[in-house]
């Protein structure tokens, strides 16, 4: 067949690195995330999978409200920092000199130099066995007007991040646009 | 502030592209998909959010098994065709020439082209609007023989893609490494 079984495992799916927010007994902390998607479109939704016992998920619990915040490359030492620490023994928004600001919900921290901030709202919380899976409505998006093209976000100038975990832990680039989605496959449709 | 309010959206959120695969009346059948995620480290588990009137999705209910197979860069088109037809029409497999087979679960089809394949079983499925979110174990992960380098999957040799959806949709090539996870953020440590 050519393939190998590595039995069950997570590590060699790619995704995006952000920072996920949460106030917890009333001040900003932020963690580095990985493990998360979009889970809905019409109400928008995202989810994140968080250890129980991280420091972030206590505040989120505490208001039932998170936010999601997308770095871009220049933001990569304070991304991965904030996924070394805990906030539990440090102050992060100080030592990454983050400026947090808030929007509709008044209690999920933003981060004004990640490129994009969206504030959620949590519907659904799952106890999956290490991780709680956190199902959160999108209630309102940010994006910084640095980022924007003819009044679009631009990901060229959002310039987002990729995490693997195999072989190594590393952070990658977006490299080159490969092909326009909805439409490169139309080229198949002659072989229906 | 510096930021621009964009109302609730899922549209500025990077992902990778995926085929999701499950038997359909006992047939395979693909559909592309960018919304999901890691949603658990121990057991291993994966989350997708498909829209409810999906023919896929009727194979996932009549099974409660899928597969998640990460495609490369050289199955762009099959991808995207897999993303813009229905299986209700078309066989897919057929037209995109992908050889199927099968691993631990036996009606989890997989396909031998993509670099990773992962073999899940529905544990959850939340109703949260216009797409259900299915959250599966990771049963098995296949990886092709040709994607390793010293026995590990390679992310150079797997060359996964990235869905952006906007401001235009399009497929991503991953660039460069411009960081190691778990270690560049040390360098903050100094400040604490």
């Amino acid at each position: 067949m050519g393939k190998i079984m590595m039995g069950p495992t997570t590590l060699v799916y790619p995704m995006p690195a952000f920072l996920v927010g949460a106030n917890v007994d009333g001040k900003p902390n932020l963690m580095a995330v990985a493990w998360g998607g979009i889970a809905n479109g019409q109400p928008p939704m995202i989810s994140i999978a968080i250890q129980h016992h991280r420091y972030t998920y206590r505040g989120i619990r505490q208001n039932l409200t998170f936010s999601v915040n997308v770095p871009s490359v220049d933001l990569i030492r304070q991304t991965d920092y904030c996924g070394i620490t805990s906030g539990a023994e440090i102050n992060k928004v100080e030592v990454c000199q983050f400026k947090v600001f808030y929007g509709k919900l008044n209690n999920a921290p933003l981060i004004e130099q990640c490129p994009i901030n969206l504030e959620c709202k949590v519907v659904h919380i799952l106890d999956l066995g290490s991780h709680a899976l956190i199902v959160g409505r999108i209630e309102e998006t940010h994006v910084s007007e640095s980022c924007l093209t003819d009044g679009e976000p631009d990901v060229n100038k959002i310039k987002p991040f990729i995490f693997t975990a195999q072989p190594a832990s590393q952070y990658w680039a977006f490299g080159e646009v490969v092909g326009k989605a909805f439409s490169v496959g139309q080229e198949l449709k002659a072989r229906e």
